[in-house]
């Protein structure tokens, strides 16, 4: 049957206490959080006011002023409060929670009798609302604004936010649909899908899944709306003039018709990612066939081996099959995390750890990648490969940056970081009432009830820097369940102990499925062999013919300027290199480091006098390589980086 | 001595006969020529319409009617008679001299009283005249209706034109300049500058001279005029928000400070060869280790293999040493012209063959690249490595065209081809009163006169298709003079016979130098070895790491998808492989191919469904190279095409 057959699981219930993680979340709850807190409120020295919470106060009559910042400002308050809302399921701070609920009330203060909610237009004219929904991301920010309302509802139970968020979800049904009198229109950036059907899932008002529904079905339809829009506007569409035309917003066919991933990256994965909830909200067949058609296509021949998605910067977005550049990608962190939304649901509805699998390359490269160790600088963009002087000189390379950059004055990675990495649990576990999958290897301490008992499970491990992961089960009565746990794609070899017994069952779609009366006492030990390996790409990827990547676990690796010098391209690794993996607790807040024999093109008779000479065959010098973690490059001093390393 | 030893022979004694040479010639003379005489005077059906001609019919109040095209649009004109007056020398044309005639009567009736005269002022207002010399062009339709002048006065004895031109240049020298009451301005886009020492050298009138003197010496000086200009028009330049800011126009700094080639490839070899005009005009030593410089980082660290030049299409301009990208490459075809022009006048100072190789490996591939086998379509882009999907789909590879253009819309390079090819014989053929300079082996006849005694030179030769040269000396009397072979930097191997006796000199700065009383019937055999050979790039050519290129004599070769299937980066080269290289008479009008045992990366096991694996080793199959000459290839069925492979 198609549908969600899992769920994440409650984030008050799982303390997060696996080191890799716990730091991340906690750079978010105490760092990330309170800095955008005072860049939402203009309190920064020295950066471009926000005009975020301005905008609010102005829209509610509570100050004179003008809209402040881009159209979409708004939405950098709800995915705040939504980041807020996860990090008080796991760590309650009532001061936090109370400037939550004021936010939420000067937001509610705002709102329009009718519901309609947006400070761009209700501060410069609320008779132009709905008239651009192409570029003017009224209904982005309603999508954002219902994620929130949603994750404050869990957690708090306060409905305030809800309400407000329903209210504008009504309203925009009001106002557009195919209905006599009504706009024929959709969203230009995507994400009201996704969250209209969580809404519904709280809400259970038809309305909410209808207009997720509309919005899907409707999107791509000729005649195209959004020339329609163009018209009455007498506007241009910029990207009517590139190959991409419409399909920049994956709106220039129907979506159950797209057959490639296409246009604005992030806009694209959160586009699918709403497909998917529709179709598993409305047992839709085509609908997830159009979603499995486009995860094929994106994880088949456009995404990184880092997770990375969005091969160019020009439109920010997916190419071509196969065109996967690691010097002019463009791969958002916001589109990573996308692919990690995408990938979750993909999962849900199929428990198939293939998408896990995906998630988990994401998440451990080219999401976390987009953040600084210290978690203060942000990365929009995630280069595989970098030469300095190219990102100074060469054009084409400028949306390049070197190292990460404090704030942007378009602050969408960070939030959406921090909203990431702060339900991050919710990602690593997932449930129904017989089943606990374990997604993701984080450790730590969850609750569950499962037929209609307490169970405890304490997980240990120090993954992703090994593979042993230890599991107790702690219960006051035993407990029939499933526990599933992943063996993830990369892994070759792995060992599964219950009390101390060998599990000699196979994997069903990459889970050991472990269906037991639970224990008190009971002892899981599952080891994933965590070699480092080499990996290389489809030959049909121009970019990396000849080279390969180094890969240890979930974690690609990188080599950088700071431990192998620079001209990195000039570097090979040996044909069948002994790694040498080990722990260094110095290095970069704590890594496994990588070291192998390789070699470099000898620079013998290329005096600076010669670009070209006669081919000498091919001679090298020795040269011990070192990798770190892709991850965490960029945290030194400033240099060059290559993740597809010469063989 | 600071000066030029060596002059271009005079077009009207040279007949070229070498097949090579002599089918570009003819192309131009028959097509290029005739066409851009419809297209100046808006006679092409289907082509958006010049306005050439009409602009200076209009200027001259011959009609009414508003300025049309680029504000260089007059440039058109004078490239074209300066192509025109080349032709007129090796083949006489009356029609077509009147013609021309006519044109400079128009010319001349469009001239103001004061001698000034460009149409785009002229129509649109005189009092905004030399105020815009950043970007407006004046100075440059200046500079080249001087070299179209100097052209038509070599050709024809007519001084009409000569005194046009000369009136003009009087006017500019007027208005621009240190002194008193006189704008301290430069070019905006360089050319004037070598323009005005070749009228110089006719008139030897010292304005002209030194108004090129000061355009060299005040470029870049502070305060920057530009910066000047910019705040009294209250406008911005475009640059300055780049790394190149006034350097896009080489006038950043003095010129003699500048180190590095930088900015727009095009203005910057121009002005570069300017630069080493005044310096022989002048005898200033320091302005030509400026050029010296320049030259190094041009040679040695910022031209492709091909010739070609500007490495970014940002600004057609040059990146950073060692920055060669062969895909996101500019290298147009003007620019690799531009080259040849600051070879030629390099060499002319200094007699070094080393120039002469540059002008050879730019003009046999990064010039003729540009125009199509039937002379009838053209590329302002010459990249060394294409893949058509990315044409259309990689905005930052959105200049690269698969196939060559029928015209242009801005008529830049095949004007400038145009003038160069009808006067190869000047580039091939050097002299003064005792030596005779042999830089490039076209074949024909050659007249000359030395110790006051007429010589007939007659070569033969099949190169570049073989290194086979044979030349004759026909004379009524005995005469002493040098005659210098220039013994390419290619060559590795080579023979020298005069009446049979082997020559056992040494080539003197890649010239043999052969002393001589010539008596009628001497023969000399020149035989230079012309195997197939690999270069390699300096490894801190990213791109190029791991690659080679197949050249013979002076051709580059590529890889070319009609011979070897698509995917070509999937190819390698056997590491010492037995070339096969045959002419072939029906192939691209005649070439020889080269044929060479390969490799492919297997493609076993990859399916569709995969992008990544687990490294497997170097797997190949079997696969012999076609390689074609690089400057015929798009003159087949569209494809890809790659110049470096993998070896």
């Amino acid at each position: 049957m198609l549908e969600k057959k899992m769920f994440p699981v409650s984030l008050d219930r799982v303390q997060v206490e696996g080191e890799f993680w716990k730091e991340y979340m906690e750079l978010v709850r105490c760092h990330v959080l309170p800095y955008q807190w005072e860049a939402l409120n203009d309190r920064i020295e020295g950066a471009k006011p926000s005009g975020c919470i301005q905008n609010f106060r102005v829209a509610a009559g509570l100050q004179e002023g003008k809209f402040q910042g881009y159209v979409f400002q708004d939405s950098d308050a709800y995915k705040w409060l939504e980041a807020v809302a996860y990090s008080l399921m796991w760590h309650p701070d009532p001061e936090l929670e109370k400037t939550a609920d004021e936010t939420i009330e000067l937001i509610g203060k705002a709102q329009q009798p009718d519901g309609y909610l947006d400070t761009y237009y209700m501060i410069n004219g609320l008779e132009k609302r709905f008239t651009n929904l192409m570029d003017h991301h009224e209904l982005y920010c309603l999508g954002h604004m219902v994620e929130a309302a949603v994750a404050y509802y869990k957690a708090t139970g306060k409905r305030r936010f809800l309400d407000i968020a329903a209210g504008y979800v009504n309203c925009a049904y009001e106002h557009l649909g195919l209905e006599e009198g009504k706009i024929p229109g959709y969203p230009g950036h995507e994400v009201a899908e996704m969250a209209l059907c969580a809404l519904y899932d709280i809400t259970r008002d038809q309305r909410h899944l209808k207009l997720a529904q509309y919005f899907i079905d409707q999107r791509g339809q000729k005649p195209l709306f959004f020339d329609l829009e163009c018209q009455k506007n007498g506007n241009q569409c910029y990207w009517d003039d590139t190959y991409m035309q419409k399909q920049y917003y994956q709106a220039g066919l129907p979506v159950r018709e797209q057959e490639q991933a296409q246009g604005h990256a992030v806009r694209a994965v959160y586009l699918y990612s709403g497909m998917a909830e529709v179709a598993a909200h409305t047992e839709d067949a085509g609908l997830f066939e159009a979603c499995r058609r486009l995860w094929d296509n994106i994880t088949t021949r456009q995404m990184y081996v880092t997770g990375a998605i969005g091969a160019t910067e020009h439109g920010e977005a997916f190419s071509f099959d196969y065109d996967l550049p690691n010097d002019t990608i463009y791969g958002e962190t916001c589109a990573a995390i996308g692919l990690v939304f995408f990938a979750r649901r993909m999962l849900e509805i199929t428990q198939d750890g293939k998408y896990a699998d995906v998630m988990e390359r994401a998440l451990y490269n080219g999401v976390i990648s987009g953040m600084s160790l210290d978690g203060k600088a942000f990365f929009y963009v995630n280069p595989l490969e970098v030469n300095p002087e190219a990102c100074q000189k060469d054009y084409h390379k400028r949306h390049v940056d070197l190292t990460r950059q404090k704030w942007f004055s378009c602050a969408c990675c960070p939030p959406n970081a921090a909203r990431l990495l702060s339900s991050l649990a919710g990602y690593a576990f997932e449930e129904n009432p017989r089943e606990l999958y374990v997604n993701l290897y984080v450790g730590g301490v969850l609750d569950t009830v499962k037929d209609g008992k307490a169970n405890r499970l304490r997980m240990e491990t120090r993954y992703p820097w090994d593979g042993q992961i230890r599991i107790q089960v702690e219960n006051t009565e035993k407990t029939p369940f499933t526990l599933a746990l992943r063996i993830p794609g990369w892994c070759g070899r792995y060992s599964l102990r219950v009390n101390g017994e060998l599990w000699e069952g196979t994997p069903e779609k990459g889970y050991a499925r472990l269906d037991r009366e639970w224990e008190n006492g009971d002892q899981i030990q599952l080891e994933l062999e965590m070699p480092v390996r080499l990996v290389e790409a489809n030959p049909k990827v121009r970019e990396d013919v000849g080279k390969v990547a180094v890969m240890r676990g979930p974690l690609v690796y990188c080599l950088e300027e700071a431990d192998n010098g620079d001209q990195l391209p000039q570097l090979y690794l040996a044909e069948e290199p002994d790694f040498q993996a080990s722990y260094q607790p110095e290095l970069l807040k704590g890594v496994v480091a990588v070291r192998a024999q390789g070699k470099r093109v000898s620079q013998a008779g290329w005096g600076p006098e010669r670009l070209y000479r006669t081919y000498t065959g091919k001679r090298y010098t020795e040269a011990a390589l070192t990798f770190i973690p892709y991850y965490a490059w960029a945290n030194r001093t400033p240099g060059e980086m290559l993740v597809w390393v010469r063989i």
